[in-house]
């Protein structure tokens, strides 16, 4: 049987597969993207100023340009300078200039007194007794240096890096991209959301709920298709994807007559990197890896493609985006007893609430469905509880690991 | 002196800001969505079962229907179901029917045993010695019985729940959509990138940092422009955007002669909610609303426009989108001291690091820029730590709250 061949010899671990996604999922190569759509991806060049920042003495507030020698005196007004003037007249120790913040302090500036600090008069204002050198003046460089490193290739762009890039005249950056992604669902029990299904049918819900979960990872689902559980169909939905970084099968994992993925996979000239996880929901699990394109065989119950969608692809998504701050680990408290399975690491389906003071852990409720895949209780679920193999329950109050599904 | 009577009396605090902005945010009109586009919105209906789940005695095994009298006995092949095969050949005592997950079982079978629990040799099979009743088999309405509520209106959508909508034909659901934004930059000193800036003008960062942290909490923003300070100009601008849910001018909201942002929101008809915060960043903070229309007027410095998009404009987009999991709070220890501010809260930029292990903390670690706009040094922060207002300096050690900027 050729199937057999293409089975990796033993089921790993969920941490072992975690492991083998990281490595199969090579970073996307970067291409320049305008500097609004970069937020959260991963920077693929050094970002430099290119000028000194700010590029001249800036007035960081509403206030008086002064002279340190006016402390305490009652000086007269020269005019006023708004962002963005030029302004060559000099400040004297007896007469200061009006100035407005982010406007350039006029020449012999030594201090920028706040609004609120001084009485004025008229034109007329009084100083405090004391003015400190520099006060309110961002100095030229003082913030960023021309040629300095912002940030390096390799690092997220956040908000604020954003903000420095448009600061020093990038209006494009060279970043890793999301990956595209094919969602293709098959089985022959399937009927897509047009058509009534007949007796022994039932709707395809894995499209939707897969195209949803990917669309709110911001990855652009390029070709969405259900087909039979026939060979040449499966292959034929594969060979169309191939232009896209993820391929998502679901269905047709397992070991039955009709669980022709991995055959599929074969076929198409995929090289296997696993088949199968210690773990329940989502034991069938399969990953395979054509070139720099990963597929990724789900299983057909919604609630085990879930699972691995949140744990799995969402990992693979993270490094093909260059990402190397990998998922962090969180704690939680259970509210309620919990039974875990012998042989395979459960992730159970729970509500996850914040604690509400330092000191206390988050609150996981598992959440029991009435079936293995049972999507209409555990839909209210917002997260997964990580119940590692072992024989012990585990009582109200423990504490054990979860993760969040998205969005958060 | 118009601008002062839109002035509330006395500055809030963030707390009570926050307070102001959630009553001022009204959840938009919900609309029919396609599913796909739904994951993380309120629903707005009941979601209810339109028939039983599974609507036929389910597979969930690949393995043989079987009646309970047959355990344990050798018995022969009647035939092969596949899913979406309608069988009408009854299970006997001295035959069974191999079985695909998710088909429907044949009349009579009692029970589905796994195919790795039988002994199969050519047609014939040796079941084990005990065979429980209804073991593997999904009884239909034993998932979601037809009318059962599913999901009640102000449930935010998961993915899972995506899943459950397709499962039960619905293509469209009725949800509040994310709010329209329009994004105005006002400020003389500013040149748009195309431009290269004179001696005394910067580029405008708030801009395209607005843009981006729009775009990355999914709002949709509909507009954005840049204006100089002159009340028409700003006045067209913010009557252009009159059909947006959001409008986020930066600059020109503090107290000097060019803060007419004030005065423009009181000539366009909006009605102040609040104006200045006691906070550092931020402190000029302004929101105004009219009608369903909320407008925010943030600080022309870019440090504090981001700590107030991430706060104020954040949260004002969460009830816009009926969400009521409002933010959660979360605290983490500082790795190096911190000096509040007498009389405001102090929102420090950060590095925040998960922990490692069930009992750590987060590791907080402030991000000190070169001036109080430095937007070069901070942008590698991904957090906020929140120190409130107080004389006594915080220690490596002690727990703070905090909060991560977008994208997590």
């Amino acid at each position: 049987m050729t199937q057999c061949e293409f089975l990796t010899p033993v089921m790993v671990a969920p941490d072992e597969a975690e492991g083998l996604v990281c490595m199969a999922a090579r970073p996307r190569r970067p291409r320049r993207l305008p500097i609004e759509d970069a937020l959260g991806l991963t920077l693929a060049e050094p970002l430099r100023a290119d000028r000194d920042c700010p590029p001249f003495p800036r007035a960081m507030m509403d206030g008086y340009a002064v002279r340190l020698a006016s402390a305490g005196k009652t000086i007269a007004v020269l005019g006023e300078i708004a962002a963005g003037e030029l302004c060559e007249t000099p400040v004297r120790d007896d007469a200061y200039l009006a100035i407005a913040t982010g406007a350039c302090c006029p020449p012999g500036t030594e201090a920028v007194v706040q609004k609120e600090h001084a009485r004025c008069d008229g034109g007329q204002v009084t100083l405090p007794p004391r003015v400190l050198p520099g006060r309110h003046i961002a100095a030229p460089g003082s913030e960023c240096a021309a040629g300095r490193l912002i940030a390096g290739s390799g690092q997220r762009i956040t908000g604020l890096m954003v903000a420095a890039m448009a600061a020093v005249g990038c209006r494009e950056v060279r970043a890793v991209p999301r990956p595209s992604a094919a969602v293709i669902t098959t089985g022959a029990e399937l009927v897509s959301a047009e058509r009534e299904p007949g007796r022994t049918e039932i709707r395809d819900s894995n499209g939707p709920m897969m195209a949803a979960m990917l669309k709110a990872m911001n990855v652009d689902c390029r070709m969405r298709v259900q087909v039979p559980d026939r060979r040449e169909a499966i292959l034929r939905a594969v060979e169309e994807a191939n232009d896209c970084d993820l391929v998502l099968l679901s269905g047709g994992v397992s070991v039955g007559s009709y669980d022709l993925v991995p055959d599929v996979m074969q076929q198409y000239g995929a090289e296997p990197v696993f088949h199968k996880v210690r773990q329940k929901p989502g034991k069938p699990l399969l990953l395979a890896r054509n070139r720099e394109q990963l597929l990724f065989g789900l299983p057909g119950n919604p609630l085990a493609a879930h699972l691995c969608l949140e744990r799995y692809v969402r990992l693979a998504i993270e490094c093909m985006e260059g990402r190397t701050d990998l998922p962090s680990r969180s704690w939680g408290r259970l509210t309620a007893g919990l039974r875990p399975r012998a042989g395979r690491t459960y992730f159970m389906t729970a509500v996850c609430e914040p604690p509400d003071a330092p000191a206390d852990a988050w609150r996981l409720s598992p959440v029991f469905g009435a079936s293995s895949a049972d999507v209409f209780t555990t839909c209210r679920a917002n997260g997964y509880i990580v119940v590692p193999p072992g024989r012990e329950d585990h009582a109200a109050g423990d504490i054990l690991e979860f993760f969040r599904t998205c969005p958060l």
